[in-house]
């Protein structure tokens, strides 16, 4: 939670010069957002975000990001709508760093999620799922299989320093996926990072979902299997059967999954939590002097790998295709 | 800037149950405010500002800045109003931390205060002067010259270490201070922390002041002190006389000085750059592990405090009463 580039008043003013906004009514720095410096912009026309992308951000996804995000609202998916400048273009520069305006989006995040929360937040993954067709841009998942062999090289020696048998845990599920790792599974645009803090609810509806900054293409089941490692344990950390099975329930109500795609689910759970877990391990071994931001705790993962590497049989259940 | 204190949406839930805003509609941790934790609140009714009181604020302090904020916008001037709770309170208790909710108050700072915003504020800060009479709570200054020998000794042993030549500044201001200090000028409820970003403007108007956690009983003439320190100095800290005349001059548009006060200002400018230097000083050395705030350069007053130590007549100059 930071905001790492300050704004002053004047480089505001000259940066929006280049949009049809309004007048500026209002502009407050965001806490939030590990990546990027976030800023609420009110103006005389509606509320606007404004992100300055900072250095852990490639500039060359930029184009796939923002694109994304005004194909996926062209396509009536929920979620943040880039602002144009006058001169065509959605991302600009501002204070050095590339910079974007977005439409604010109402609606708050669930702590909570119960099973109508995860059936909505399924339907809506399918829902992103077809939208994403026919986005001409694509871009890899560095944080797929092929990624982790660098995150673990340098960071499993002080693994069980963090966690007793973390070591081992890594390199047993990473043995599993080197084995079991799907290839042929229908892929797509994914949003790669829908956790609870992605989705916005209001008055009881999904109003939207934000952060597409992991968003690329791979199978579109593993996303399912990001969400449920995201949705589907409880604050004690236990896995509850009821939401993984309502969220898998609604993304079938939009689009079936194939015999192919459940059989690796339990796969990708592993995968997923795998990912998650290292990237966290990375930036807890990692933390730079005069971080402001605190990182996250790594065992949150190791805690939903090893209820992954123990039961396949409680996952497959509750993921099953209802008897009609 | 940080926010110290996560409020879940569920602990939000029923902390609002006790107000009459109407529904959630966003909710966002600000960026900024190094002493307490600030969300953006939208609901169906309006937007404002919920603080949670950290524990570097004295609980036993709130009923005056609550009450200070409750009675200015009553008196019909610019400032956050709290919004009373269904029992009349206005201050209630939110994640174990005393928390208030206020009215959310549109503008933006100005970086490059001109002659025309220096105007407006000194006008602005005679009508909190006036609106703050009547106010019946009292708050001692702790940040007076009596409240500087405890910052001295704790620190002034290393102060030759962040800048060549502090110890024996402060030395000598202090001694300055203690002989020349007034004790029988104007007092009031004054602001005491009138920075550039606790003045908002709008389309070319003053829009309203923010930040009343300094707020206390004192010399009226020290809050000019004060706000001659932040608004009439430029980016590479030169002073600016042109500026501190239109301070003065816009505060006297409403009411104007004694002689006694106006020859106070020098002394009083002196002990306003001393006590920032002091307190910044304190804080650059005593940063706690873990902060999430970068301490301000203590320099930057440091450097004001020689300005007014070398410069008496330069300063007199600025704010002498404008011949008929």
């Amino acid at each position: 939670m930071a905001v790492y580039t300050q704004v002053s008043p004047e480089a505001l003013d000259s940066h929006l010069a280049q949009y049809d906004l309004g007048d500026v009514t209002s502009f407050k720095g965001i806490a939030g957002g590990v990546e990027n410096s976030n800023y609420l912009l009110g103006t005389t026309t509606s509320t606007y975000i404004l992100t300055l992308y900072e250095a852990r951000v490639a500039a060359t996804d930029l184009p796939f990001f923002i694109g994304l995000m005004d194909h996926l609202a062209g396509a009536g998916f929920p979620c943040p709508t880039p602002v144009r400048m006058r001169n065509g273009e959605a991302l600009g520069e501002l204070c050095g760093r590339p910079a974007a305006i977005v439409s604010f989006l109402d609606g708050m995040e669930v702590e909570r999620a119960d099973a109508e929360h995860c059936q909505m937040a399924g339907a809506t993954m399918a829902k992103l799922h077809a939208a994403g067709q026919g986005f001409e841009i694509e871009r890899v998942n560095a944080l797929a299989p092929h990624g982790w062999p660098a995150l673990i090289d340098g960071n499993i020696d002080q693994a069980d320093s963090v966690e007793a048998g973390m070591r081992s845990l890594i390199e047993s599920a990473k043995a599993q996926t080197d084995t079991n790792w799907p290839s042929d599974l229908p892929r797509g645009v994914i949003h790669a990072d829908m956790f609870k803090d992605n989705v916005f609810f209001l008055d009881g509806h999904l109003s939207g979902v934000i952060d597409f900054y992991f968003a690329c293409n791979d199978f579109l089941a593993y996303d399912i299997a990001v969400a449920i490692n995201a949705w589907c344990f409880d604050e004690r950390l236990e896995f509850k059967a009821d939401l993984c099975a309502a969220f898998v329930a609604g993304y079938e109500s939009q689009r079936a999954l194939s015999a192919n795609e459940r059989a690796a689910l339990p796969i990708l759970t592993k995968g997923a939590a795998l990912r998650f877990l290292l990237t966290r391990l990375n930036d807890w071994l990692n933390v730079p002097k005069g971080a402001l931001v605190v990182p996250h705790d790594p065992t949150a993962f190791s805690t939903r790998l090893r209820f992954f590497m123990d039961n396949d049989a409680e996952l497959a259940k509750a993921i099953e295709r209802p008897t009609a």
